[in-house]
């Protein structure tokens, strides 16, 4: 009879050392004290928005149905970027208009720039409905030009959980800013010319390549000078480095018992080529 | 018609990769199992009593009415020093009375030492209460000499949230050590020379020079034998280092894209100098 | 006359900046949206499966009863090791049979292998029961060999706190694995020869020197070539490395104001020596 408490996800580039996301849970907490916090993850790092984007799309899926999604990775604090509420179904996301809202969106809608990791203004798809954040009533008295997190997007996700619409935060926004899919890309002769998406804590190297857009049959993948030969079933499997498909259906390059990253001296972005063996 | 679950905030210097952490949470719950526990930060640096009264100021404010902020940074845990609850308008506050509580006091009434970051003992000022814990009743069974964190601080915390008054944990105490408000010293040339206070996650360097302090129309700001001219006003502004008022109100030097941080090779505690220009 | 909502704790070698909590945060959250999660540590070194038993069992003991323990620190996922459900008297323990669970007995159980940090099989205790976890149902529809944590003990961690009774989850288990104690053996001149088994936060040295081993009156503990004398009784005694009771009951090499990790440069299983004075 009683719904369940309300869920509001946490995604910043805030780091756990410094009080910003404790003002944002208090400023949440003093506007709907049922709300149930979970942080997705505050060491996006300073300002990567893609990764930002990355890492909210790949925990978002696994929260129930009604979960506010707030995330503020935001170099542009202060500036002319927008915050967006974006309603899609089954959940909504709170955030600035810089391309991390991404993560909300399905693939075939991120059709703007053609350049891998550089967001554009698409329209938003049937069934999506996304408002600008104007309306001071629901900001925080006095709005910081630095911290919209705390100051706008905390409240306005506040707001959200005690059943406030999302036409109430302002006017309605039709389009948003948005990344090109993360996924590899087929080249003429077959094989798959993609990237190093994120490195995580064990050192494997997500990368955009995609289980489905494999090429059939036996594979080798090309990494920082190395040739990995063959896919693994698990982390457990192998000596040296090894490939898999990981737990969000990304091909990974990990080193058992080690870590891929610290061995091939890997950057974010770096090139990944996997071919048919 | 039912109260909002009670919040309890944490602050310490414990890490968030041993078990400290997690026993202070298992003991709240196993109190009150309807606790609504928030981590302010762990990451204080080992000891720093300073850094931590600085970080739970920075947050407190934002957390609603009745909130109890349990701190814990207390290097002489299991000497002398007490223990502390105190009371003030909206808030208590739990911890050691080492100077971390000054976070909890009004700026006016931390009078007693000249010297900046050095504690001393000053009187409770209106409508503040403080009560030193020396109740058995309210403790672990057994208290260990070096972790009060777990086994005083946590259950004192817990019993407040569940509406034990503070008078019951000992006797009243009538004045608690704290530090001299962080805040830049105007000198008789018109300059203010300050310090900084907090590295943060983004390596802006966060000082002790406060927004209404300033020199009105331009300023420049020395900092580590470099010259910043102006304020700006976001993060996104300018190139090279620059200085802004941060979100807490306190002048901060930034490297947009980077870190102040790194490039300037700072320590908690160097001099920051700010001249009209 | 309301059950306290159920606590779920999280031990694993996940880290904090990826999705991999969160996603088991948002599994748990699905089935069970009145949970209590508890952060015990993320930060267990990668595949330390030694080290992440020790920490879940330094904090398991200031959980109040009924609590569920979820462990994952998983370096065989996906290969033939098992998952478990071990019931024991207060709690319930969810995770690989690898060791970790460890955690979960009782020291006069854990008698399998000879060699420290070794996992063996050995029989349950009298009141303990553990089950193979096996049965799909309480799984995520798809499993992915990479991750266990979320497709397999998440879901049945939330079963559990709905009330779904621990046999239902699979076959009756007899035997676990599990690490001989964590504690040092006392050699025929009567001196104790031990372990570092965690380095903490502070660079506090932990090893597995109990308190209630240690020789009648005065001692020196040897270890990284260096000689300490005596015990002290809290942190603040004392000028360079000291050695003491830490809050755990094992024996701490500590360095007040500093490191005793940075200083000693100590590794993980390093030896530490306590002899009669």
């Amino acid at each position: 009879m009683v719904d369940p408490p309300p869920i509001i996800t946490l995604t910043t580039d805030f780091g756990l050392s410094d009080a910003y996301v404790a003002s944002l849970k208090g400023v949440i907490l003093g506007l709907n004290p049922a709300a149930t916090i979970v942080d997705v993850s505050h060491e996006v790092r300073p300002q990567q928005v893609v990764q930002g984007a990355f890492i909210l799309g790949s925990a978002s899926p696994y929260f129930p149905q009604g979960t506010i999604h707030l995330a503020v990775v935001d170099p542009g604090v202060g500036t002319e970027r927008r915050g967006l509420v974006l309603v899609r179904p089954r959940a909504v996301f709170v955030g600035p208009d810089n391309g991390l809202l991404s993560a909300a969106l399905p693939e075939d809608a991120r059709t703007g720039a053609a350049e891998p990791w550089q967001a554009s203004a698409v329209p938003l798809p049937e069934g999506y409905r996304a408002f600008a954040i104007t309306r001071k009533k629901y900001m925080r008295d006095r709005v910081s030009t630095t911290f919209h997190g705390r100051d706008v997007f905390a409240p306005v996700a506040a707001h959200l959980s005690l059943g406030v619409p999302a036409r109430e935060f302002g006017e309605r926004a039709t389009s948003i800013l948005a990344f090109p899919p993360f996924r590899a890309r087929c080249q003429p002769d077959g094989s798959l010319h993609g990237r190093v998406l994120h490195v995580d804590r064990f050192g494997n190297l997500v990368t955009d390549v995609r289980e489905e857009d494999l090429p059939s049959g036996a594979v080798q993948v090309e990494i920082g000078g190395r040739v990995v030969n063959g896919l693994r079933r698990t982390y457990g499997e192998g000596e040296g480095l090894i490939a898999l498909i990981g737990s969000s259906g990304f091909l990974e390059i990990a080193l058992p018992n080690g870590s891929a990253s610290a061995l091939l001296g890997t950057q974010l972005g770096d090139q990944v080529v996997v071919k048919p063996a």
